[in-house]
């Protein structure tokens, strides 16, 4: 079983990752941990693309479930010598870990790995492809805030042209019966999307959650001037005062102050979900981690 | 608890570091080492500036103990992306690490780190502020081999201006009961230091600690001709022969061989206790890290 | 006991290896694995030179093993402001490590440090010189493939000259009682090698070992157009029609497609060895790390 999108999860498993995600939850902020349950399996982390959060937060994981964890770094990879992907694959594969974790700036890079590999392969982001870990742990956040998800309206709003935290979330979130909006500037929405204005999505929405704006793609016309992009097309205390009275708000991180979204608002004490998300990003990993290797682990 | 500064520590708990740093040093040459008190607990080493020794001494201390070690590399980290200390202190303290260390090149930063933690941070090195754990493992090693501290006469030579380890020794060694002198080049001495000439600084010492000069800071000034830094500033078999008859020499490495210290007395056999250091940095961060985790470990 | 060159092991050791590198491919293909004989010791690998492959097959053996694994990253070293190697062996063996894994740039940089450590060092590659483990892998892959090594005729071929993988072979298989073969472009032949044609190496060879080129080896005269290099010099179909019925090729990657060997020959399912050669890798270099480390271990 692999891990490369929401797609190919089905109703069960992404239940039971849910569940299991809070119960990490929990079991992380205990002072005295103790579980190995993992010891004895290679996890490789195989990062083509630079990451600090989430391999963090993988490796994290792997580690606090007592696997031995090793990290691929691309600077110092064969791929700068020009071996292809394939090759790559062969070679880990043949290391014989236990699970791989791929980000890959290639959309579908983690499948291609996926047909080669003997383990499982969670996608740890490809392109502008997919990032189901990321979804899993937002759908768990607000799970674990509203107690359920069937029924939020939730906005995801900016550059969602290139985001593959949205596309996953998309596909999550409408399959556990959430209602969302679209919204971003005109130039960033992707074809197949029907976007409207942040002032449309957000109106009366349970949960808004912001994207990340490559600075690099600020431009006249987005607004590259400082506060522009806010202006035009972020979050603001003025906009989110729209949403419902309870809503939240959520961004994958990492946040760019006063470009996306108010650093006020990504702060608040009772609004503000993003930090509660790397939390549940460690939990969910390591329930997607515990579920692939259940049939790898000696029995104590 | 965190360790910040030589400021922060109790009397008590330098003791405890103290002794339990040499018991440390004892059990590391020991063939046959199995401990494990640290398992199940997370220790991430943020590393904002390079490093060699600092990191992989506080890996090895960590891994020594049984700990799960996980370091997040600058080079690869959001802060590239514009990110704020306080939003990956954040983001950090939501993975919920056992232990922070951090080295960064801003003076302040680990302590504004650690208003946001809710595990102990320590200060692997903070810009020109201080770097307790190099100043304790001074402490230890000095204490090994003079079997006391106190009444020591110490010179401290070099870049005093910029330098968190001779900040940190000034602190602790003062307060251990030492007698300190300081000399450096005039346009490298801070101005609350009274220091003279290295001449002065070394005449009847125990001790001469010589602080790593940085090469690009070399000027006309200060010799940047092969051997002139030396000659003016640095430590001479010559100079060091009015020191104490047993007196040592101390350098937190990586050393410059001919800049500030004459090679033949960084490698003396008798008069080096350069690569001791080195040993003693494993051997007292295993005891720091022994002291600041003893509320969060599982019984046995 | 170091492992710095293939003449530095004995009969004895080298049997040792071999047989026990065959036991652990075996138990690497296990799904449950649980072996902790390196629990509580210390392995550094200090490399200087990139790599992928080799530092993940290292790191890999060593956590398979249940050591505690600490990478020392160049980039990030001191090397950089200028410490000499020994003064940074001197650093390393004072952190008591129970096994340093080195990789340098500088043929006898390994031997040079062994000086200096206490614990066991093993050479993962120093520059044109010795590449141990490699040859060690290529030899228990042969063995497993053909039930013996003595009498094989086996062709290596490429860049020679900077080949310290083709040192390391033609020791230890001449050692063990094969024949080989030796074939390159004339300029990249070493004085002491009697080369020929690939055609003359490979007919009737058991095995073909391609070395990789350096693409910026690749030269007017070696041929820098597209297949010019592999029509002079590379392992074509043809010319691989010549070896043995039953022959097979080798590589120790990462490969050039079309440079050195053609692709299709690399990927062949019964005749080629290489991905073979990087799992028998990882169980090599977990039977070099028992061996080196059986007399620091604490028993059961």
């Amino acid at each position: 079983m692999d891990l490369l999108s929401i797609t190919s999860l089905s109703d069960d498993q992404i239940a039971t990752i849910l569940d299991e995600g809070e119960r990490w939850f929990a079991y992380n902020r205990q002072p005295r941990r103790n579980d190995h349950r993992l010891d004895g399996l290679t996890i490789v982390n195989a990062f083509f693309e630079n990451s600090t959060r989430t391999l963090l937060s993988f490796e994290i994981a792997a580690n606090r479930l007592g696997a031995q964890v090793v990290t691929m770094q691309v600077e110092h990879s064969s791929i700068k010598k020009g071996e292809t992907l394939a090759d790559t694959a062969r070679t880990l594969n043949a290391m014989r870990p236990d699970v791989l974790v791929i980000r890959h700036g290639t959309s579908g890079a983690p499948a291609d790995v996926a047909r080669i590999m003997d383990c499982p392969v969670i996608n740890g982001g490809d392109g502008i492809g997919e990032h189901p870990t990321q979804a899993l742990l937002d759908a768990a956040t607000l799970r674990q805030h509203f107690g359920r998800i069937e029924g939020l309206k939730i906005a995801i709003c900016g550059d969602l042209k290139h985001s593959r935290v949205a596309r996953s979330n998309a596909l999550l979130l409408t399959r556990l019966g959430a209602e969302l909006r679209f919204a971003g500037p005109p130039s960033l929405l992707p074809d197949d999307i029907a976007g409207g204005t942040i002032e449309e999505a957000v109106v009366g929405a349970d949960a808004v959650m912001m994207l990340r704006v490559q600075r690099e793609r600020l431009s006249e016309e987005l607004g590259d001037g400082p506060g522009e992009y806010l202006a035009h097309y972020g979050l603001t205390k003025e906009r989110f005062a729209h949403a419902a009275p309870y809503a939240v708000v959520m961004h994958p991180g990492p946040i760019n102050r006063g470009v996306e979204i108010d650093g006020a608002l990504a702060d608040h004490d009772e609004r503000s979900l993003i930090v509660r998300q790397v939390e549940m990003g460690v939990a969910v990993r390591m329930a997607c981690l515990d579920l692939l290797t259940a049939d790898r682990r000696v029995r104590p």
